[in-house]
Protein backbone atom coordinates (compact mmCIF):
# COMPACT_ATOMS: atom_id res chain seq x y z
CA UNK A 1 0.00 0.00 0.00
CA UNK A 2 1.16 3.42 -0.87
CA UNK A 3 2.32 5.64 1.71
CA UNK A 4 0.19 8.67 2.58
CA UNK A 5 1.38 12.48 1.18
CA UNK A 6 -0.83 15.82 2.20
CA UNK A 7 -0.50 19.16 1.95
CA UNK A 8 -1.32 21.52 4.51
CA UNK A 9 -1.32 25.22 2.78
CA UNK A 10 -0.89 27.39 5.55
CA UNK A 11 -0.62 26.87 9.39
CA UNK A 12 -3.57 28.06 10.12
CA UNK A 13 -5.09 24.75 9.18
CA UNK A 14 -2.74 22.61 11.18
CA UNK A 15 -5.89 22.01 13.93
CA UNK A 16 -7.30 19.90 11.17
CA UNK A 17 -4.19 17.39 10.41
CA UNK A 18 -3.19 14.65 12.88
CA UNK A 19 0.58 15.21 13.05
CA UNK A 20 1.60 12.67 15.88
CA UNK A 21 2.63 9.50 13.50
CA UNK A 22 3.83 11.89 10.54
CA UNK A 23 7.13 12.95 9.24
CA UNK A 24 6.49 17.24 8.91
CA UNK A 25 8.54 19.26 6.44
CA UNK A 26 8.31 22.60 7.11
CA UNK A 27 8.90 24.50 4.01
CA UNK A 28 9.09 28.80 3.50
CA UNK A 29 11.19 29.11 0.32
CA UNK A 30 11.06 32.93 0.58
CA UNK A 31 13.49 32.35 2.60
CA UNK A 32 13.53 30.85 5.62
CA UNK A 33 13.85 27.42 5.06
CA UNK A 34 16.17 28.31 2.02
CA UNK A 35 18.37 30.14 4.99
CA UNK A 36 18.44 27.27 7.10
CA UNK A 37 19.46 24.81 4.59
CA UNK A 38 21.91 27.10 3.14
CA UNK A 39 23.39 28.40 6.63
CA UNK A 40 23.64 23.60 7.22
CA UNK A 41 25.60 23.30 3.91
CA UNK A 42 28.29 26.48 5.19
CA UNK A 43 28.78 24.95 8.31
CA UNK A 44 26.42 25.81 11.09
CA UNK A 45 26.55 23.47 13.59
CA UNK A 46 22.41 24.22 15.53
CA UNK A 47 19.68 26.52 14.98
CA UNK A 48 16.94 27.53 18.00
CA UNK A 49 14.46 28.39 15.81
CA UNK A 50 11.75 30.39 17.85
CA UNK A 51 8.75 32.32 17.51
CA UNK A 52 9.60 35.79 19.00
CA UNK A 53 11.63 38.43 18.59
CA UNK A 54 12.18 38.90 22.37
CA UNK A 55 13.53 35.00 22.30
CA UNK A 56 15.66 35.13 19.84
CA UNK A 57 17.80 38.08 21.72
CA UNK A 58 17.33 36.14 25.32
CA UNK A 59 19.05 33.23 23.57
CA UNK A 60 21.62 35.12 21.72
CA UNK A 61 22.71 36.65 25.45
CA UNK A 62 22.08 33.34 27.00
CA UNK A 63 24.04 31.02 24.58
CA UNK A 64 26.53 33.98 23.26
CA UNK A 65 25.52 32.64 20.17
CA UNK A 66 24.66 34.79 16.66
CA UNK A 67 21.32 35.55 16.29
CA UNK A 68 19.17 35.86 13.08
CA UNK A 69 15.86 37.81 12.77
CA UNK A 70 13.56 38.81 10.13
CA UNK A 71 9.95 40.95 9.94
CA UNK A 72 8.51 41.88 7.62
CA UNK A 73 11.04 40.59 4.72
CA UNK A 74 13.45 43.33 6.72
CA UNK A 75 16.35 42.48 8.96
CA UNK A 76 15.27 43.24 12.37
CA UNK A 77 17.62 45.42 14.82
CA UNK A 78 20.32 44.43 16.75
CA UNK A 79 20.46 40.92 15.11
CA UNK A 80 24.04 39.54 13.30
CA UNK A 81 21.60 37.64 9.82
CA UNK A 82 17.98 39.09 8.50
CA UNK A 83 16.85 36.14 5.75
CA UNK A 84 19.13 36.47 3.30
CA UNK A 85 20.29 33.08 2.30
CA UNK A 86 23.12 34.60 0.18
CA UNK A 87 24.42 36.23 3.69
CA UNK A 88 24.78 32.69 4.98
CA UNK A 89 27.36 32.02 3.05
CA UNK A 90 30.57 33.27 4.18
CA UNK A 91 31.93 31.33 6.62
CA UNK A 92 31.33 32.72 9.71
CA UNK A 93 28.73 30.36 10.74
CA UNK A 94 30.95 27.25 10.84
CA UNK A 95 30.76 25.05 13.97
CA UNK A 96 28.49 27.81 15.41
CA UNK A 97 24.78 27.61 17.29
CA UNK A 98 22.49 30.26 15.50
CA UNK A 99 19.10 31.11 17.31
CA UNK A 100 16.14 32.39 14.26
CA UNK A 101 13.22 33.97 14.17
CA UNK A 102 10.85 34.83 10.85
CA UNK A 103 7.79 36.10 10.14
CA UNK A 104 6.24 32.40 9.29
CA UNK A 105 8.97 29.75 8.89
CA UNK A 106 9.83 29.58 12.44
CA UNK A 107 6.21 29.91 13.48
CA UNK A 108 4.92 26.68 11.49
CA UNK A 109 8.38 25.05 13.03
CA UNK A 110 6.88 25.70 16.57
CA UNK A 111 3.75 24.81 15.47
CA UNK A 112 4.65 20.99 14.31
CA UNK A 113 6.82 19.77 17.11
CA UNK A 114 3.78 17.08 17.73
CA UNK A 115 4.98 15.14 14.74
CA UNK A 116 6.73 12.10 14.82
CA UNK A 117 9.78 13.79 12.89
CA UNK A 118 10.00 17.50 11.28
CA UNK A 119 12.42 18.34 8.50
CA UNK A 120 13.35 21.64 6.48
CA UNK A 121 12.51 21.62 2.97
CA UNK A 122 13.91 24.11 0.14
CA UNK A 123 14.23 23.88 -3.66
CA UNK A 124 18.05 23.78 -2.96
CA UNK A 125 17.97 20.44 -0.48
CA UNK A 126 14.79 18.99 -2.53
CA UNK A 127 16.60 16.30 -3.64
CA UNK A 128 18.39 15.15 -0.54
CA UNK A 129 14.70 15.18 0.97
CA UNK A 130 13.09 13.20 -1.57
CA UNK A 131 15.71 10.20 -1.40
CA UNK A 132 15.25 10.74 2.54
CA UNK A 133 11.45 10.48 1.97
CA UNK A 134 11.46 7.53 -0.30
CA UNK A 135 14.00 5.12 1.91
CA UNK A 136 11.30 5.97 5.38
CA UNK A 137 7.88 4.23 5.87
CA UNK A 138 5.59 6.92 7.65
CA UNK A 139 3.04 9.21 6.16
CA UNK A 140 4.59 12.66 4.95
CA UNK A 141 2.72 16.11 5.71
CA UNK A 142 3.87 18.94 3.62
CA UNK A 143 3.58 22.26 5.80
CA UNK A 144 3.68 25.51 3.90
CA UNK A 145 4.54 28.48 5.99
CA UNK A 146 2.45 30.62 3.94
CA UNK A 147 2.28 34.61 4.51
CA UNK A 148 0.60 35.89 7.65
CA UNK A 149 -1.47 32.61 7.73
CA UNK A 150 -2.64 33.05 3.90
CA UNK A 151 -1.55 30.66 1.35
CA UNK A 152 1.35 32.15 -0.74
CA UNK A 153 2.08 30.73 -4.47
CA UNK A 154 6.01 29.61 -3.76
CA UNK A 155 5.68 27.09 -0.93
CA UNK A 156 2.83 25.84 -2.72
CA UNK A 157 4.69 25.06 -5.82
CA UNK A 158 7.56 23.43 -3.70
CA UNK A 159 4.36 21.50 -1.97
CA UNK A 160 3.97 20.98 -5.76
CA UNK A 161 7.68 19.75 -6.52
CA UNK A 162 7.58 17.38 -3.41
CA UNK A 163 4.17 15.54 -4.33
CA UNK A 164 5.62 15.52 -8.31
CA UNK A 165 8.59 13.61 -7.47
CA UNK A 166 7.12 11.41 -4.87
CA UNK A 167 3.70 10.28 -6.54
CA UNK A 168 5.57 6.93 -7.42
CA UNK A 169 5.67 5.46 -3.92
CA UNK A 170 3.12 8.51 -1.94
CA UNK A 171 -0.44 8.59 -2.29
CA UNK A 172 -2.50 12.08 -2.15
CA UNK A 173 -4.23 12.47 0.40
CA UNK A 174 -6.86 15.45 -0.41
CA UNK A 175 -7.46 17.73 -2.92
CA UNK A 176 -4.84 20.59 -1.38
CA UNK A 177 -1.99 18.08 -3.08
CA UNK A 178 -3.55 18.06 -6.27
CA UNK A 179 -3.72 21.81 -6.21
CA UNK A 180 -0.03 21.73 -5.90
CA UNK A 181 0.82 19.16 -8.15
CA UNK A 182 -1.16 20.79 -10.76
CA UNK A 183 0.28 24.78 -10.46
CA UNK A 184 3.86 23.21 -10.13
CA UNK A 185 3.57 20.96 -13.65
CA UNK A 186 2.40 24.12 -15.18
CA UNK A 187 5.02 26.70 -13.50
CA UNK A 188 8.15 24.25 -13.57
CA UNK A 189 9.49 25.57 -16.70
CA UNK A 190 9.79 28.65 -15.26
CA UNK A 191 9.21 29.06 -11.69
CA UNK A 192 10.75 33.01 -12.11
CA UNK A 193 8.26 34.00 -14.62
CA UNK A 194 5.26 32.28 -12.68
CA UNK A 195 6.25 33.61 -9.48
CA UNK A 196 5.88 37.12 -10.78
CA UNK A 197 2.57 38.14 -10.03
CA UNK A 198 2.24 36.66 -6.39
CA UNK A 199 2.36 39.06 -3.76
CA UNK A 200 5.59 37.72 -2.28
CA UNK A 201 7.86 38.01 -5.03
CA UNK A 202 6.19 41.78 -5.35
CA UNK A 203 6.79 42.26 -1.43
CA UNK A 204 10.34 41.12 -2.09
CA UNK A 205 11.24 42.66 -5.32
CA UNK A 206 10.40 46.21 -3.13
CA UNK A 207 13.18 45.40 -0.57
CA UNK A 208 15.82 45.13 -3.53
CA UNK A 209 16.55 41.08 -3.23
CA UNK A 210 16.10 40.28 -6.54
CA UNK A 211 19.40 37.66 -6.36
CA UNK A 212 17.52 35.88 -3.11
CA UNK A 213 14.94 34.86 -5.19
CA UNK A 214 17.18 33.42 -8.05
CA UNK A 215 19.05 31.96 -5.49
CA UNK A 216 16.00 30.17 -3.21
CA UNK A 217 14.58 28.79 -6.39
CA UNK A 218 17.36 26.80 -7.39
CA UNK A 219 17.54 23.02 -7.38
CA UNK A 220 19.49 20.74 -5.50
CA UNK A 221 22.47 22.90 -4.63
CA UNK A 222 23.03 21.63 -1.15
CA UNK A 223 22.68 17.91 0.41
CA UNK A 224 21.68 18.37 3.77
CA UNK A 225 18.70 17.63 5.79
CA UNK A 226 17.94 19.51 8.70
CA UNK A 227 15.86 18.00 11.08
CA UNK A 228 14.59 18.96 14.41
CA UNK A 229 15.93 17.39 17.34
CA UNK A 230 14.24 18.38 20.88
CA UNK A 231 13.62 21.55 19.83
CA UNK A 232 16.88 22.50 17.78
CA UNK A 233 17.49 22.09 14.13
CA UNK A 234 20.39 19.54 13.27
CA UNK A 235 21.76 18.29 10.11
CA UNK A 236 20.41 14.91 9.71
CA UNK A 237 23.37 13.96 7.28
CA UNK A 238 25.82 14.52 9.68
CA UNK A 239 23.78 12.35 11.95
CA UNK A 240 22.80 9.15 9.78
CA UNK A 241 22.22 8.93 6.35
CA UNK A 242 19.22 6.72 6.98
CA UNK A 243 15.67 7.35 7.99
CA UNK A 244 15.02 5.87 11.65
CA UNK A 245 11.57 5.02 10.70
CA UNK B 1 -8.44 51.83 -10.16
CA UNK B 2 -9.53 48.21 -10.06
CA UNK B 3 -11.46 46.73 -7.60
CA UNK B 4 -9.62 44.11 -5.26
CA UNK B 5 -10.79 40.26 -5.50
CA UNK B 6 -9.63 38.04 -3.08
CA UNK B 7 -10.52 34.39 -2.37
CA UNK B 8 -10.92 32.63 0.63
CA UNK B 9 -9.79 28.93 0.35
CA UNK B 10 -11.99 27.46 3.29
CA UNK B 11 -13.83 29.12 5.68
CA UNK B 12 -10.91 28.34 8.16
CA UNK B 13 -9.41 31.20 6.86
CA UNK B 14 -12.44 33.81 7.24
CA UNK B 15 -10.52 35.64 10.65
CA UNK B 16 -7.81 36.70 8.32
CA UNK B 17 -10.16 39.09 6.10
CA UNK B 18 -12.04 42.02 6.22
CA UNK B 19 -15.39 41.26 5.43
CA UNK B 20 -17.21 44.44 6.19
CA UNK B 21 -16.89 46.14 3.03
CA UNK B 22 -16.90 43.20 0.81
CA UNK B 23 -19.40 41.62 -1.80
CA UNK B 24 -19.17 38.19 -0.55
CA UNK B 25 -19.53 35.03 -2.69
CA UNK B 26 -20.74 31.53 -1.17
CA UNK B 27 -19.36 28.46 -3.24
CA UNK B 28 -19.77 25.29 -2.60
CA UNK B 29 -20.25 23.95 -5.82
CA UNK B 30 -21.01 19.86 -4.61
CA UNK B 31 -24.04 20.69 -4.61
CA UNK B 32 -25.21 23.37 -1.79
CA UNK B 33 -24.58 26.84 -4.16
CA UNK B 34 -25.60 24.44 -6.81
CA UNK B 35 -28.58 23.46 -4.97
CA UNK B 36 -29.77 26.93 -3.85
CA UNK B 37 -29.42 28.28 -7.42
CA UNK B 38 -31.52 25.58 -8.94
CA UNK B 39 -33.96 26.21 -6.12
CA UNK B 40 -34.31 29.90 -7.05
CA UNK B 41 -34.65 29.09 -10.84
CA UNK B 42 -37.68 26.77 -9.90
CA UNK B 43 -39.56 29.15 -7.79
CA UNK B 44 -38.43 28.91 -4.47
CA UNK B 45 -39.46 31.96 -2.57
CA UNK B 46 -36.90 32.33 0.34
CA UNK B 47 -34.42 29.90 1.69
CA UNK B 48 -33.59 29.89 5.28
CA UNK B 49 -29.52 29.03 5.54
CA UNK B 50 -29.28 26.64 9.11
CA UNK B 51 -25.62 25.66 10.07
CA UNK B 52 -27.62 22.77 12.15
CA UNK B 53 -30.08 19.37 12.01
CA UNK B 54 -31.88 20.95 14.78
CA UNK B 55 -32.30 24.51 13.74
CA UNK B 56 -32.90 23.55 10.09
CA UNK B 57 -35.83 20.95 11.66
CA UNK B 58 -37.41 23.67 14.55
CA UNK B 59 -37.74 26.08 11.31
CA UNK B 60 -39.86 23.01 9.50
CA UNK B 61 -42.47 22.74 12.45
CA UNK B 62 -42.22 26.85 13.37
CA UNK B 63 -42.87 28.09 9.81
CA UNK B 64 -44.50 24.57 8.43
CA UNK B 65 -42.12 25.37 5.53
CA UNK B 66 -40.38 22.36 3.33
CA UNK B 67 -36.88 21.35 4.66
CA UNK B 68 -33.27 20.01 3.31
CA UNK B 69 -30.35 18.47 4.74
CA UNK B 70 -27.26 16.84 4.15
CA UNK B 71 -24.76 15.48 6.41
CA UNK B 72 -21.87 13.29 4.77
CA UNK B 73 -23.19 13.51 1.25
CA UNK B 74 -26.49 12.19 1.97
CA UNK B 75 -29.72 13.57 2.99
CA UNK B 76 -30.71 13.22 6.47
CA UNK B 77 -33.66 11.63 7.98
CA UNK B 78 -36.99 13.43 8.29
CA UNK B 79 -36.34 15.95 5.71
CA UNK B 80 -38.62 16.32 2.55
CA UNK B 81 -34.73 17.22 0.41
CA UNK B 82 -31.05 15.96 0.41
CA UNK B 83 -28.39 18.10 -1.94
CA UNK B 84 -29.29 16.81 -5.14
CA UNK B 85 -30.26 19.77 -7.09
CA UNK B 86 -31.99 17.68 -9.65
CA UNK B 87 -34.39 16.85 -7.08
CA UNK B 88 -35.21 21.02 -6.89
CA UNK B 89 -36.86 20.88 -10.28
CA UNK B 90 -40.08 19.37 -10.08
CA UNK B 91 -42.07 22.49 -9.33
CA UNK B 92 -42.98 21.71 -6.22
CA UNK B 93 -41.26 24.62 -4.43
CA UNK B 94 -42.81 27.16 -6.42
CA UNK B 95 -43.62 30.01 -4.03
CA UNK B 96 -42.40 27.89 -0.85
CA UNK B 97 -40.16 29.00 1.96
CA UNK B 98 -37.02 26.23 2.51
CA UNK B 99 -35.05 25.47 5.09
CA UNK B 100 -31.57 24.50 4.36
CA UNK B 101 -28.31 22.77 6.38
CA UNK B 102 -25.25 21.38 4.48
CA UNK B 103 -22.07 20.26 5.61
CA UNK B 104 -20.18 23.02 4.21
CA UNK B 105 -22.37 25.68 2.39
CA UNK B 106 -24.96 26.45 5.07
CA UNK B 107 -21.99 27.01 7.71
CA UNK B 108 -20.15 29.56 5.41
CA UNK B 109 -22.83 31.70 5.14
CA UNK B 110 -24.11 32.15 8.44
CA UNK B 111 -19.99 32.69 9.33
CA UNK B 112 -19.74 35.30 6.38
CA UNK B 113 -23.24 37.48 7.88
CA UNK B 114 -20.96 40.15 8.74
CA UNK B 115 -19.78 41.21 4.57
CA UNK B 116 -21.45 44.36 3.07
CA UNK B 117 -23.47 41.70 1.11
CA UNK B 118 -23.82 37.88 0.44
CA UNK B 119 -24.63 36.66 -2.76
CA UNK B 120 -24.78 32.51 -3.95
CA UNK B 121 -22.52 31.40 -6.74
CA UNK B 122 -22.40 28.49 -8.53
CA UNK B 123 -21.28 27.15 -12.54
CA UNK B 124 -25.39 27.25 -13.12
CA UNK B 125 -25.50 30.93 -12.34
CA UNK B 126 -22.00 32.29 -13.39
CA UNK B 127 -22.82 35.06 -16.00
CA UNK B 128 -25.79 36.37 -14.06
CA UNK B 129 -23.10 37.20 -10.87
CA UNK B 130 -20.38 38.16 -13.51
CA UNK B 131 -22.90 40.75 -14.60
CA UNK B 132 -23.75 41.90 -11.50
CA UNK B 133 -20.00 41.60 -9.84
CA UNK B 134 -19.34 44.45 -12.85
CA UNK B 135 -21.91 46.31 -11.99
CA UNK B 136 -20.74 46.54 -8.53
CA UNK B 137 -18.65 49.35 -6.55
CA UNK B 138 -17.18 47.12 -3.81
CA UNK B 139 -14.64 44.66 -3.40
CA UNK B 140 -14.92 41.26 -3.96
CA UNK B 141 -14.43 38.08 -1.54
CA UNK B 142 -14.94 34.59 -2.90
CA UNK B 143 -15.78 32.51 0.00
CA UNK B 144 -15.24 28.64 -0.89
CA UNK B 145 -17.18 26.58 1.00
CA UNK B 146 -14.66 23.75 0.96
CA UNK B 147 -14.70 20.02 2.60
CA UNK B 148 -14.90 20.18 6.63
CA UNK B 149 -12.64 23.00 6.80
CA UNK B 150 -10.13 21.57 3.73
CA UNK B 151 -9.94 23.25 0.54
CA UNK B 152 -11.38 21.24 -2.23
CA UNK B 153 -10.47 21.01 -5.63
CA UNK B 154 -14.40 22.43 -7.73
CA UNK B 155 -14.72 25.15 -5.32
CA UNK B 156 -11.30 26.21 -6.26
CA UNK B 157 -11.72 25.91 -9.75
CA UNK B 158 -15.32 28.06 -9.52
CA UNK B 159 -13.50 30.93 -7.89
CA UNK B 160 -11.00 30.96 -10.69
CA UNK B 161 -13.49 30.62 -13.77
CA UNK B 162 -14.65 33.84 -11.72
CA UNK B 163 -11.40 35.40 -10.89
CA UNK B 164 -10.78 35.07 -14.73
CA UNK B 165 -14.12 36.26 -16.31
CA UNK B 166 -13.74 39.29 -13.94
CA UNK B 167 -9.81 40.21 -14.43
CA UNK B 168 -10.54 43.04 -16.65
CA UNK B 169 -11.93 44.97 -14.02
CA UNK B 170 -10.45 43.47 -10.32
CA UNK B 171 -6.98 42.79 -9.21
CA UNK B 172 -6.22 39.87 -7.57
CA UNK B 173 -5.57 40.56 -3.88
CA UNK B 174 -3.38 37.32 -3.09
CA UNK B 175 -1.85 34.38 -4.19
CA UNK B 176 -4.99 32.27 -3.42
CA UNK B 177 -6.81 34.13 -6.26
CA UNK B 178 -3.97 32.95 -8.66
CA UNK B 179 -3.82 30.06 -7.04
CA UNK B 180 -7.39 29.64 -8.23
CA UNK B 181 -7.48 31.29 -11.76
CA UNK B 182 -4.27 28.93 -12.97
CA UNK B 183 -5.97 26.15 -11.94
CA UNK B 184 -8.94 27.28 -13.68
CA UNK B 185 -7.53 27.72 -16.72
CA UNK B 186 -5.77 24.42 -17.49
CA UNK B 187 -8.69 22.28 -16.62
CA UNK B 188 -11.61 25.04 -17.95
CA UNK B 189 -11.72 22.61 -20.99
CA UNK B 190 -13.17 19.31 -19.12
CA UNK B 191 -13.72 19.99 -16.03
CA UNK B 192 -14.99 16.61 -14.83
CA UNK B 193 -11.96 15.26 -16.21
CA UNK B 194 -9.87 17.32 -13.73
CA UNK B 195 -12.29 16.91 -10.59
CA UNK B 196 -12.06 12.88 -11.44
CA UNK B 197 -9.21 12.74 -8.95
CA UNK B 198 -10.48 15.11 -6.16
CA UNK B 199 -11.60 13.68 -2.68
CA UNK B 200 -15.23 15.11 -2.94
CA UNK B 201 -15.39 13.41 -6.54
CA UNK B 202 -14.71 10.07 -5.17
CA UNK B 203 -17.16 10.85 -2.30
CA UNK B 204 -19.81 11.78 -4.44
CA UNK B 205 -19.10 8.99 -7.17
CA UNK B 206 -19.56 6.21 -4.14
CA UNK B 207 -22.76 7.41 -3.21
CA UNK B 208 -23.89 6.95 -6.98
CA UNK B 209 -25.39 10.49 -8.05
CA UNK B 210 -23.13 11.26 -11.11
CA UNK B 211 -25.83 12.96 -13.01
CA UNK B 212 -25.44 15.81 -10.13
CA UNK B 213 -22.02 16.51 -11.06
CA UNK B 214 -22.32 16.50 -14.27
CA UNK B 215 -25.47 19.32 -13.31
CA UNK B 216 -23.11 21.00 -11.10
CA UNK B 217 -20.51 21.14 -13.74
CA UNK B 218 -22.90 23.09 -16.54
CA UNK B 219 -22.18 27.28 -16.76
CA UNK B 220 -24.82 29.27 -17.26
CA UNK B 221 -27.78 27.50 -17.15
CA UNK B 222 -30.00 29.77 -14.93
CA UNK B 223 -30.83 33.56 -14.52
CA UNK B 224 -31.51 33.89 -10.57
CA UNK B 225 -28.68 35.36 -8.21
CA UNK B 226 -29.38 34.66 -4.49
CA UNK B 227 -28.79 36.92 -2.11
CA UNK B 228 -28.97 37.33 1.87
CA UNK B 229 -31.38 39.59 3.01
CA UNK B 230 -31.57 39.72 6.84
CA UNK B 231 -30.58 36.37 7.14
CA UNK B 232 -32.85 34.72 4.48
CA UNK B 233 -31.68 33.89 0.96
CA UNK B 234 -33.79 35.81 -1.62
CA UNK B 235 -33.51 35.74 -5.52
CA UNK B 236 -31.96 39.61 -6.37
CA UNK B 237 -33.18 39.20 -9.95
CA UNK B 238 -36.93 39.82 -8.50
CA UNK B 239 -35.99 42.04 -6.00
CA UNK B 240 -34.41 44.63 -8.40
CA UNK B 241 -32.00 44.28 -11.70
CA UNK B 242 -29.55 46.42 -11.02
CA UNK B 243 -26.78 46.41 -8.07
CA UNK B 244 -27.48 48.74 -4.77
CA UNK B 245 -23.20 49.40 -4.82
Amino acid sequence: MKRSLDVCLTPEFLHLYELENKTVIIVDILRATSCMTTAFAHGVKEILPVATLAECRNLKQKHNCLAAAEREGQQAEGFDFGNSPLAYTNGVLEGKMLAMTTTNGTKAISMSQRAREVLIGSFLNKNTLVQYLFRGLSDVLIVCAGWKGKVNLEDTLFAGALAEALSDVFLLADDSGIVAKELYNIAKDNLKEFLKESSHFKRLKNLGIDADIDFCLKEDVYEVLPILKEGKLVNHSIETQSSSF
